[in-house]
């Protein structure tokens, strides 16, 4: 921001003013000369700086200075002044024959005033950073960051910070972006001068500003923006050399019609007169974005699993008990009084996290799904240095693509040269051109979209009963490959490719179920008869195919980037809606990826020598990646309700070690 | 976009396939083939042409090639069929030892479908333009140009024709954009496979597409949108080589949550079977950005004048229907049944238009002032390729402040390097520091900062009593300065300076006022002896170098490119409330500007034998611009009234010559 202002300088008259190092003040010398003024000269002490505009011809250091009619004196101070008036400058006016006609002087007091940020991102808030009042992406970017402070310091009559209006422990300034108010001048302003910090009406809703009586104690907040009219606030100047500092936290994520992005202005006021409005002379200005909602993709490090205990799901618990203390994990078991019997955690939220220079942390996105879990993501992990935020749908329909079983993130990939290192989120709705089906809310959508930095894919999910992408995709990590992912897919034909080798290696009779006491066997060779389920499956699979193309398409990967999953799927038609499909058995891609292990549905496959057929085309499939497959027996308490092991689990991961704005935009 | 399928084949069978022209059908050869096939060989039509991925190993062009995991033939079509089926393609596969297992053949139909828009603006819709699925600003951009359909082709019981969800005119197709979907293929499309057009619900409330049903003749809308769920719908395809007309209308102006940028789609839908939903197995794309809402400056070539006729104003436009002969324009005078006494046809509405490469149209923006002339706009303006936009006030207050006096437009403008060639909106408001004061609505400025061409500029209007930017500020034509404009400003130091000026070659006891019968007259002694009027001048003088600072700063300008205006104002206390300021005398600078010719109100300033020293400066300063001075008395009907000439007038002025969308931002 260029700081320049217009000076109105009277002769006669002794004019006190106030200059801000760093500004200049412009006096436009013929404006106010006395009649018939045609020379001026100009004197100061020595901390005052001038220089005229247009530059008068050389002349004698001592002899007057023609006055034409656009003479502009520019006037600046390098330095604070530490006394009120104590730096003096007068213009004295000549006649035609040099005759004095006037003088005007001035008695000129400077500040020094900068609003500070964090705008080169390193965690300080450095002094006066040139590019503080605007953002810009990438490595070489800059403008400070600010988070949505949606953590509960308190842990009893908890709600998230930003909705209460005060600050109740002092551990909650971490959660805020410092912002510092350095000033040096007199002991005190000129009589009159305030100083101001203001935002803008639109941005009023999306930040709060607190600031700290003295340094280095907490306080009560005493200058607060609300959503409310009171946009602009005094604050104090504190004479001499001084540092004050506010803290800034954003009340709201960017969504549709919020990009993020927020200004804070702090201007100085000067003194008119009674009844008049003072006028800014130097405002400013910082900006700040607020922080997006990031998700963690399989290939993350785990840090955490939960699942629910249900009354019917020892086996199941017991599985995944072994498999992530084996893997190393920390497991959390949600109880029935919380979880009331609803198993799907893997629906009912979704774990990402919000980071900054100064501070990280986990925030949980919260499903409008609202089942019997729904108030686990909030009475169980909202707490200090874990947010919560989540979506409502006022006017629209909430339908089980909802669910976040049906909200996936890719790992970092490259597409056409374009580059994700936070990959892409992934969701499922109907087709684009269907003109009816269900779809994700678009108040989620919405939400997503505005992140921007992990630009979502849309598929095409309303194939399936249940709607979920992870019911036929998920990745793993691959360290071999280009990309260090691999995209598994659900692939009927691969399913269909295994059974009728094993009906050719003379395995017909092997039966499907074995072992499952309350489920009706069926062999290998039934099933590879039974034509309606054939059909079913090619147009499963062309279901997937189409999926498989959009993700190449958008996450850039080749064909050899995918390992196509042998699993069949069959179709159940709805009252008066139209067939979807549900997993004929359970559904291997539905699986909970921990590092290099792999939490498989057991399949309860075809025995050949005593070994599941699945299972063993499973391992070979994927154990070639250095990946570890255990199989959990998830068959009675969640398969046979819709659900697999990804379904009935949730995994909180180790955040991204890139930083979100070096991403290039 | 990329159009690339995986089509699914199953050996020993005959599968059916309609193939887009560009686009890449890739069949994964591993998955269905036989048990123990080693080996493939391809045969095809020369209308079908193919390759292997990844590509074998030269041999011989007979022998067969080895069947890998990962094959993947990838085939595509030059040419539209004539006949369906009329190409076929083979695959064969083999064993070990190169014996035949099995064939699967393709019964290939190609079809040619292109969804075109004018992306090249150049007026004409030409064929398949690589870019016409994205948007780029600037003179080597592209990307279509849509217009809200704003104007009404009904001349009684009108409305705005985006309003009307039918087509009334066929004059009506003008204001639309064309969009042709060119299809080229056999008669009818293999069964059950169809076109759809669709776009997005967050584009829904935005566009709305009519099509003809035959060629040349409009017809009914049968292919039409509405703010509906209703976002995707079936359209013909009309066999061999064929054109069809779509017409696209915008249906709201960008704002704070529509960027302007609308996609269409068009699908190809795949028939899969009952009760399950088609297939898009191809789309194509095309987007539109909706044409901003522009506003032309004095600069501009004017085309007509608006004013009032009321039972007091005689005198004034007498004034100016002798200004505007001479000028050679055109006056239109809205007469009392119209305006009801409402004399300020400045501050109901504001003249522009919208432009795109195939209709341009003046479009007013009526102000939520809502005055007595409130139904002007819409009644007498309205009306055939003349559009009408308006915002509404919903919670908020509107003030003075959101009269269209307060609401200007530069000319083209060069600010450090950054071009503006259609100028910046210049608004005027409170102080952004300020904790009360009156602001022009929300609306209305989101509305004016959506349309991003002209990016607004606020100043600081709310020390004047009525609060509008046109009270201290104008934009004149100049073409000897390096921007050919002058910004004149009004000035109290600059009228001190010449009266005192008077009063030094012995005019102190000149009347100002004189000649006006009910007016008290008042000499220059008088004015410069007055202290209090100096103080109060001095407060506005430094009111109007706040905005002076902020123009030249915002508009790139030199002192040089200013003129100071000698202006004197008046503070007047309303109850309860801050001091504002009101004109002293005539404000000249609230002038009417046509081309060179200025009108001005007639200051009525202190005679120095016999001609008024107000307007022999004012002369003095603007005809070395070239422009010649015309006073206007507004005394009795308009200055008395706190208004001027340009409060009391409109014009409507030819559009830029510069095409928006050449912009670069």
């Amino acid at each position: 921001m260029s700081h320049s202002r217009t000076l109105r300088v009277d002769y006669e008259k002794t004019t006190r003013v106030l200059c801000v190092v760093g500004s200049e003040l412009n006096v436009n010398l013929n404006r106010t000369a006395p009649l018939s003024s045609r020379f001026f000269s100009v004197k100061c002490t020595s901390s005052v700086q001038y220089r005229i505009n247009p530059p008068p011809q050389e002349t004698s250091h001592l002899s007057p200075i023609p006055l034409s009619d656009n003479s502009v004196l520019v006037i600046s101070m390098k330095h604070a002044s530490q006394y009120e008036n104590d730096s003096k400058l007068s213009v004295q006016y000549y006649g035609e024959k040099k005759d004095v006609l006037g003088r005007a002087v001035l008695h000129l007091t400077a500040v020094e005033i900068s609003l500070d940020v964090d705008a080169d991102r390193d965690g300080i808030v450095e002094h006066n950073n040139p590019d503080k009042g605007s953002w810009k992406w990438g490595p070489d970017g800059h403008g400070a960051i600010l988070l949505v402070n949606c953590d509960s310091e308190r842990t009893y009559l908890k709600k998230p910070d930003h909705e209460q209006t005060s600050i109740t422990r002092v551990s909650d300034l971490k959660d805020m972006s410092v912002m510092v108010l350095r000033t040096k001048g007199p002991a005190k302003l000129p009589e009159g001068y305030k100083l101001t910090m203001h935002i803008s009406q639109g941005d009023a809703e999306s930040v709060r500003v607190f600031r700290t009586r003295s340094p280095g104690v907490m306080n009560n907040s005493i200058c607060e923006y609300r959503r409310s009219e009171v946009l602009s606030q005094e604050v104090p100047y504190l004479g001499g050399e001084a540092e004050m500092n506010f803290y800034v936290e954003g009340l709201r994520f960017p969504d549709r019609d919020f990009d993020g992005l927020i200004s804070i202005n702090l201007s100085l006021l000067e003194p008119i007169g009674e009844a008049l409005p003072e006028t800014p002379i130097f405002t400013d200005k910082v900006m700040l974005r607020v922080a997006p909602w990031i998700m963690t993709p399989n290939t993350l490090q785990p840090l955490e699993v939960f699942v629910c205990s249900t009354s019917d799901n020892y086996t199941f618990l017991n599985g995944m008990r072994n498999l992530v203390a084996k893997s190393g994990y920390k497991l959390n078991i949600c109880h029935e009084y919380m979880n009331r019997g609803d198993r799907w955690m893997q629906d009912e939220l979704e774990f990402g996290y919000i980071d900054s220079p100064h501070q990280r942390f986990p925030v949980v996105l919260d499903s409008p799904r609202d089942g019997k879990l729904q108030n686990f993501p909030y009475e169980e992990l909202l707490g200090p240095n874990f947010g919560y935020v989540t979506r409502t749908a006022e006017n629209e329909e909430v339908s089980s693509l909802d669910s976040f079983g049906n909200l996936e993130v890719s790992p970092p990939v490259t597409v056409n040269g374009k580059k994700y290192p936070l990959g892409r989120i992934i969701i499922g709705v109907a087709f684009p051109t269907a003109t009816k089906g269900r779809n994700m809310t678009k108040v989620v959508q919405e939400f997503l979209f505005a992140q921007k930095v992990q630009e979502p894919v849309a598929l095409f999910s309303d194939w399936l009963l249940v709607g979920h992408v992870d019911e036929f995709m998920t990745f793993v990590p691959a360290s071999d490959r280009k990309c260090y992912l691999c995209l598994l897919c659900a692939c009927p034909d691969a399913g269909y490719k295994l059974f009728r080798g094993l009906q050719n290696d003379g395995h017909g009779q092997a039966k499907m179920f074995d072992g499952l006491k309350d489920e009706e066997q069926i062999t290998v060779d039934e099933i590879l008869n039974d034509e309606i389920l054939q059909s079913h499956n090619n147009y499963v699979q062309s279901c997937i195919d189409w999926n498989r193309d959009v993700l190449k398409r958008e996450l850039g990967l080749d064909d050899d980037d995918i390992i196509d999953m042998p699993i069949l799927f069959k179709l159940v038609e709805e009252m008066g809606s139209e067939s979807r499909a549900v997993a004929y058995y359970p559904d291997m891609v539905n699986m909970i990826v921990l590092g290099k292990n792999l939490g498989i549905p057991k399949p309860f496959g075809p025995k050949v020598n005593g070994r599941c057929a699945l299972e063993a085309e499973m391992c070979s499939l994927l154990e070639g990646l250095g990946l570890r497959c255990t199989f959990i027996d998830d068959f009675a308490s969640y398969h046979k309700l819709l659900g697999e092991v990804h379904c009935g689990s949730n995994v909180r991961r180790q955040p991204f070690d890139f930083k979100w704005w070096n991403l290039e935009m």
